[in-house]
């Protein structure tokens, strides 16, 4: 890494210009965040983070565009990262959603910024955690994470978020599903988009007795009905957002959340480090001689032996592995 | 482990029991596989595995119930492993779509599994793999593995089964979401169901585009019209089966095909325990004082050091970790 580089991007990023910002993203999600990340951490825990998930077609983007509408109105930059799902069949739909973000491509306080999710190993790429510490440290004062909820992708938006926002649809047997699946621990507040939809009340009233089943400690979440195209039920919903914080300060759990966005984050650094030296192991020590229990075994004992011998272990990124599919 | 308890297990097993193969599975899930393993991988490799996967609605049970129908009536024994996604937005028809299965659960000769994928980590649990090994050690003729295109188990699943059917349908932008995604990589063959849908010909007319534009060495991935509620086209469907096993065998690739499977496994099972090892690191020594990435750094230092000293590197299996949402 050039050190020339990182001064003349430094630079632009002091002077608040959005190609300094673009520029640091891209280089996190070349693998080449970590001096950038170091020398800007100090700067970051100022914004607000907001997570945004739901299932394909809820109207997740025409919320972000009312939300970011919303911040803006306030005064306050905004920036969004839009994820992109890795399922190849998620939706036709994609394309035309970010679309609908375009209002706020010429405001040159709305920074946004569409990123792939990680692909074969699923879930959010570990730039999703660098682009929210890069746009906070940036000064944006609301960062907004907007990913569509297939795989795991939704579960980890809450560990990057303050806030997370969990968009319904009614007459989709969405509330089945989301109880299900545990997302009622995640949702910080549930939004019932398309309230103009015959079923809407219907929806309301099931997450409220899949609430009154369930006892919380601390924050309970709140449940705002919204009509994002018209911007009805927005006011509401940053009302919900500001309360949402406000008990995270007096609470103190904001420290618990900071700390989890952090541990997620480290987490997935590592996790994608020896993933890399494992498909490594396995492609020049295939061990097909033996049963695969006891060639994971094997492959674990050279793992620990290569560190033994004094053999420098490299973590260091390197071209994308051999072995097919893990990339 | 009770070693009493692998001796019964293993003798229903032999006895050909069903509830010998159900325990035997129900232990790889509770993650006692490595012996059972062992001491039934010697046997495996004689049967023909198929995997399904498609988008939410394609039809995939009622292809799976037509295909089982088609190989009972060649007097094959069928093992099916149904794999429920982890996304809690993937679809209300789950459990309606398993029902069509219900009319194989009187046949003795057809073993039905319901496994839920990983959930946090995404993709296929490693117990899925075991579960293909053990149906196959059991004696079971076929096995076909279903699974709903949501995140990346429609990419591991190409990577566990001999022979990989894409079921799509018609009308719902599918095609260009498979071009997108890459998926022509792992579909052996694809299936447009619903083939009495006004659009399922352009579907088709879509995928043979699609197909003119790739080059491929070895097999060119067939494209048969279904509609597997009325059975229609379930025999051209397994003729085409049969043909890409005729020619894995004949061109040797079968081979290929099997160190994949192996490898994967033997990846999924050595990264899940290294990431229950990182979790504990995670939590013991969280290190908030440095940035993401110098923690990074420094557990993987630990990670390798404990090693070194000799410290028992523990890779068991444990309770489930402290670390929030690594499971």
């Amino acid at each position: 890494m050039a050190t020339l580089g990182i001064d003349a991007l430094l630079r632009d990023f002091d002077d608040r210009l959005p190609r300094g910002l673009a520029r640091a993203i891209s280089w996190a999600e070349s693998g080449r965040g970590a001096e950038l990340i170091a020398r800007l951490y100090p700067r970051i825990g100022r914004a607000m983070t907001i997570g945004l998930t739901g299932p394909p077609g809820v109207g997740k983007s025409t919320l972000s565009s009312a939300l970011v509408k919303k911040a803006r109105s306030l005064g306050k930059t905004v920036g969004v990262i839009s994820v992109d799902p890795s399922s190849p069949f998620s939706h036709g739909a994609l394309l035309g959603d970010r679309i609908r973000l375009t209002e706020h491509f010429v405001d040159p306080d709305v920074f946004i910024r569409s990123m792939a999710s990680r692909g074969h190993l699923g879930g959010l790429s570990g730039a999703t955690a660098d682009a929210v510490m890069l746009m906070d440290a940036f000064g944006l004062d609301v960062v907004l994470i907007e990913t569509v909820g297939v795989g795991q992708s939704e579960i980890e938006i809450a560990e990057l978020a303050q806030t997370t926002l969990v968009a319904l649809q009614p007459g989709s047997g969405d509330s089945i599903q989301v109880l299900k699946a545990g997302i009622m621990e995640i949702a910080d507040i549930f939004v019932v988009n398309k309230a103009d939809h015959p079923m809407a009340n219907q929806l309301r009233r099931e997450i409220r007795g899949m609430m009154e089943m369930l006892s919380f400690s601390g924050w309970v979440p709140e449940l705002v009905m919204t009509q994002a195209v018209s911007g009805e039920g927005i006011d509401d919903l940053w009302r919900a957002i500001e309360s949402h914080l406000v008990y995270l300060n007096e609470s103190g759990e904001i420290e618990t959340k900071r700390r989890e966005a952090f541990t997620h984050q480290v987490r997935q650094l590592a996790l994608g480090r020896i993933q890399r030296r494992l498909a490594r192991e396995l492609h020049e020590h295939p061990r097909t001689d033996l049963d695969p229990y006891a060639a994971a075994d094997a492959v674990l004992e050279r793992f620990n032996a290569v560190g033994e011998d004094g053999d420098a272990p490299d973590f260091a990124v390197r071209p994308r592995a051999v072995v097919k599919g893990l990339t």
